[in-house]
């Protein structure tokens, strides 16, 4: 950590701000500039809190110079392939999830998980669990709609992603499921994610309306740190002034979750747009930024969709949307196609 | 719900809408417009998803006249006090909630407590169980905290305001203290809210950092329709771009919030700001638009504590601040003050 | 407009509404509805300022359902081919726009110039007057720079996209350059909008920093409405409370743009993230969400660039980026690729 | 500044970022921490572009530790009284400014300066000049309505605050006002800024939609660096997601500015919240928390208002709200409220 002194701050000031440094077990370096001193700390094994020093006379501000993540960011340079089922999702392997928003009966399940394992993709999501706004809202299907998940695995030998919103969610997830979602709305749900941390299988972490990269980060080391090192990052949108979208995706964070991490991102096109119209150019944009996977709803027939239709893809459309993806993607992985970026 | 059609809308296209209306047993009433036609839905007893119409061939937009919430807006003429241990919120009755960010040790505790009951206040507030973005921060002193928040509402009489993180936390409140703390990160949290609506005490609901009016009081409804009447809703910060406090204060929400709703509103300047030198300043601003209460962090000693010292009032600065809140309360809610409100 | 009417408001307050509709020359047309009455006003030309009646006893709300602009979004179908200087940008024709953030002397000019038009772009950028937060700041060469520009018109035959800060500007840079561009600070400088409405050369116009969709397109109808019909609007970022980037780079703007209005969008994905190390991973992401080019900063050198040197792409950068868009632009451009977007 | 290099710098990556630093003319020291080094750099008078090392190997981070800007934060203890006409805005006179948005007709205008003229106020504002979003919208009266406003003056002893758009208004309001109003849009038109810098009349300076207070403070560096000393800052409601307000009326803002800068900072509800019910309560708050004055819109009869109706009191209201005022400002402004404030 670095403190800032004000120009104005005496020398009574920054002796009394080594003192403090010093009785916290630290050691404090000034470093005279033109105008002000600058005091690092080193010796220090954690992040320090900087309300120790903000409020001593003198001072003008604090910089955190070392991250308060560790196993998040441990190799960034050594991609880390996610085992979910009987595939993987990162360390080159692209994942293309998709399925309707919400579970709403057996037939509606069975018609998109056909269309899914068509297109090749390997992985199946679905509601069963439904965090929704309002309390009088379609609330999900609940264990039946996981029985459903279930025999879809069995049917079409697809992997479920699906989310759970509490602590009996996720133990019916580990149950009938292969990886848990958490949702954005619940990515600072802290005992939650200790909770997923425990449970043993992948959990597929939402990026929140309001996170930023850090608090993204930090989330996943609540579950990492638990002992569960299969953690996959999603992005669906941020939360702007801009209204032309339901959100503002971001797909910034993706080049930057992978300069700094060994674990997968994927993006949701589907929430972080909410129009069906924009899902196939962000689903291209997302691959061509490098994403590792992509999480897309579809629906047999969004216009009587229960939660959400105006975003879901009709059947057709997925089909012709996954051959695109197929395309870009060749052309993204080739070699020459990497070496353009400056730093990864 | 009202369905716009676009210009170009054809004659089939409308037809095709108002049987789609139809088919969900509403009524569909159309109006002709110079430049396009709009579909009216009558009939319906709750709100209508959008995204029945949304694809729908021909249509722009849809835009919902009826709100999703009934509970919590209910009377917004008649306010409501919210009973909150030997005392009460809202209705006319001001709050002052203080204390400490995190309960750190008995003497800290007490300390504090002592300066909050002797200001007049008649609430006390201070975590036990910590919502920390960073897993490897200090968590709080769980059970142990609320055993001293016990003794502390037994020789103050001071009431207890307290945060639960999970369902074992909200049971632990429950029998510690007298008014749960849901905060920003889990104002979504359903699963928490159903429970917190069967628990017995009253809620005190932060608004999320990035939550609008609606999703506010939908997560008011959630609690409202488990059958507890007593939310009292918080203003804390948004987040937003600005950079010079750690949130935006946002204190529109006091008059939006107390135009739609009978339910109490107060105001948190510590965590709105972010930084002590902008508390009173601020403080003096919520009482000012109206707010039903003030929840101010004090510590003995702000450069010491383990968790946002840099927020916190000194005991003696607390005690001012009182003084002039009690001022300018007197001002606002004389009965002139009151009649340039448009309309209040 | 629909006027949208409280639950509450009586027979009185209808009436009235109506009457104030018909004292403006319109008619007003009432829908009752289960909880309240909406009224439709017909019989306007433009667009009525909802001011007229928001304050009426009873009214809710009121609700326009047509937009503001009409030239911007006229035949959105129609895709135009925006001629700058001897090639076009829009209407089936990818433009790569590339060069220094500002043009610092002969040597560094020159120098870029020739890898741009090497990479095979027809377009050069570089800013003669540049738009610095701080009044201390490089502010540019002025008109040396744009005579430079002249000469790298003259030497590699690439046409020349410069920013003008105000009418002096836009005057200098008719002179010597192929296209103005407006940067993001001036997107609502109403009377520079006017003055480049008149220039006679194309508009680079690029979106404020929080800037809306209604907005972006209205700036442009400023010009349109002056008589120049050629406009190209570039998205270039948008300020959020995301910090991993300098600002939050939108594509989702995109396909909108491209649902409402014949007009290009290009991408800036230099200003639009601020760090180098992104530009090629938005770079690829812009083309394949269908933005109809790229301005992308290089230099020859970054570190000592005296302008947003962390953004810039080193040449050789460049011309490996250069041949990657090309990949992935004919990937995208296929016909199957197309057939996926649900509403384009 | 200081340049923060990563845990895995070599230190061959050190010694080229020293040799870098001092091939400026500055000189580099380093500082080991325990898990990375810091460089600080001194010797340097003004700002230093990071852009200068942001790309060198093993930089992490670039720290600025001196502000960019001088005149607008050289004393903020001693306050500084603009002079505005025949009065003063700051260093303890507080300003009531009122009118309607845009000047309509001389009934209009009159009707209204009557009302502020008997509220004691002291400043009429009054817009010919309108910067609308869309061009088709009314524009204002130009030349007429400054005429009608010096009459004003002439007939109630009101001075005169209208907003410039442009260098001929810039002229056309020093012809006939006492105050330049520089809009939200043009915070940034830094032309407009210089040549607001040599007009001899006072600046108010209104925050832009997405101005940090860094930008708005070097906004007015570019007015008081042409030799203008009287800048009177506005704060008018920034952009966020929230949308229950037109804007989010950021008043932390005040206290920001006040503890940096000698200038004075007023507050605008009427823009902040863009509802008309919302803006007495606002109007109490920004003068609670300290501002130096309000800008409020009044129209005689806001239903019939041809440009922002819904957010202007009537007459009668504005009466009533200017007495609350006067006595929350009498409460304020004791001796004791003051000296809550930890650092003013």
């Amino acid at each position: 950590m670095l403190i800032v002194m004000k120009p104005e701050a005496s020398a009574a000031d920054i002796e009394n701000v080594i003192r403090s440094v010093e009785a916290l077990g630290y050691s404090g370096h000034t470093l005279e500039g033109s105008e002000r001193t600058v005091i690092g700390v080193t010796g220090n094994k954690g992040s320090i809190d900087p309300a120790h020093f903000e409020n001593l006379s003198g001072v003008a501000d604090t910089v955190r110079v070392t991250q308060p993540y560790r196993l998040a960011t441990s190799d960034p340079g050594d991609k880390y392939a996610v085992p979910v089922g009987n595939s993987f999702i990162g360390g080159g392997h692209f994942a293309m999830i998709a399925g309707p928003c919400a579970l709403e009966d057996r037939e509606q399940v069975f018609r998109t998980a056909k269309t899914v394992a068509e297109s090749g993709a390997k992985f199946f999501r679905g509601g069963a669990f439904k965090p929704r706004t309002s309390p009088y809202a379609f609330q999900g299907l609940g264990i039946d709609g996981l029985k459903m998940l279930a025999d879809v695995r069995e049917e079409f030998d697809l992997n479920i992603i699906t989310e759970a919103l509490d602590e009996h969610g996720i133990d019916a997830v580990v149950e009938y499921g292969d990886c848990v979602q958490i949702g954005a709305r619940n990515m600072q749900n802290f005992s939650l994610l200790r909770y997923a941390g425990q449970c043993g299988k992948p959990v597929l972490l939402k990026r929140g309306l309001s996170a930023t990269l850090d608090e993204l980060l930090l989330a996943a080391e609540y579950i990492l740190s638990e002992g569960n090192p299969n953690v996959i990052f999603c992005e669906r949108g941020i939360r702007t002034f801009a209204s032309h979208a339901r959100n503002t995706l971001d797909l910034s964070i993706v080049p930057a979750v992978q300069r700094m991490s060994h674990l997968p991102i994927i993006v949701d096109p589907s929430h972080g747009t909410g129009k069906n119209y924009m899902v196939p150019a962000l689903s291209r944009a997302a691959v061509a930024v490098g994403a590792d996977g992509l999480i897309i709803e579809v629906h047999p027939c969004p216009e009587d969709a229960m939660c959400d239709g105006a975003q879901a893809l009709r059947p057709e459309q997925f089909l012709i949307l996954s051959t695109e993806i197929e395309r870009i993607r060749n052309t993204v992985s080739s070699p020459a196609a990497e070496s353009a970026d400056a730093s990864r």
